[in-house]
């Protein structure tokens, strides 16, 4: 599936934090930066999710802001 | 200031869009990775933005999604 | 490739209204709901979508206001 | 009040699930359709939210990814 | 309707200005604060927004950073 | 660091609760409202948000509901 998301962002899962019901997923998405997810806790078991994982970090170009 | 955002990821403008209102900024953040992002023309006027220019690409935990 | 968004929701296009930088994509989900998306020009472009299009609206639950 | 959200989904309340902070609200919007809204237990609580009520589920459009 | 999110905060149209498919509205809320929010065209004319009116900025708390 | 978020509300932080990963920050803006921001605790921590503190909450005028 493709999406109209214009930031995919490959990487790989290096931390998986379950909460109550929600997680904080880490992804090494290479050159040294490190990009954390919050999602639910259904959606950590429904992908199975666990370090070294190869996944992409998804963002909407919208919910990007710059700072200068 | 600091951000309570959990991903804060450096990089440098390599495009900037302006639409009527809306503009595309497209940012470079190593590694291969380029990030864009939608902000208001206003906000490219008031940051001055322009191709070269240093710029951090800033994103909240709960706008990303993990895809695998 | 499978999403953490917990909200994928499987419709057909029924229109595509580009502006300057930002579409708008309408999508028929079935039920009489009709799910209204607005995504960069590039991104239609990218997925080459059109009317009649099947297509997913993905939305995460944290993008979701409860109103009773 | 209305909205300018352009996506305003009629539907009934099935799952109400309540974390520390955070709760997950499953609407059923017809046509098959189940979403999850992740909303504040304060919301929850504030809305007296249970299941079978009738609610809607309220996204704005820059919120919806397309995927095909 | 009352809404789940958090934020609802009252105020006066002091500005709108469209754009091709996207138009942004401020809204004086008080306090000396003005708040920005961009939407479609089609809700603008949806709400018949016009300068003057009492409307209500609706936000999310999943979408509020906090800066230090 | 400028921000291209267009809402950069001033204010004081008036009370801090933390759920297992999930945290919410009431911040006192003035003129009679208050504003609920969700984020992690790592970030309070990051921050060390304490009650009292001035800071800003910032909002992306894509993330702005109008409701009327």
């Amino acid at each position: 599936m493709k999406l109209s998301a214009r930031n995919v962002l490959a990487g790989k899962v290096v931390e998986v934090v379950l909460g109550t019901t929600t997680a904080h997923v880490r992804i090494d998405i290479g050159g040294g930066a490190i990009v954390t997810s919050s999602i639910t806790n259904e959606a950590v078991a429904d992908l199975d999710l666990k370090v070294g994982d190869a996944v992409s970090a998804i963002v909407k170009s919208s919910d990007v802001i710059v700072g200068k």
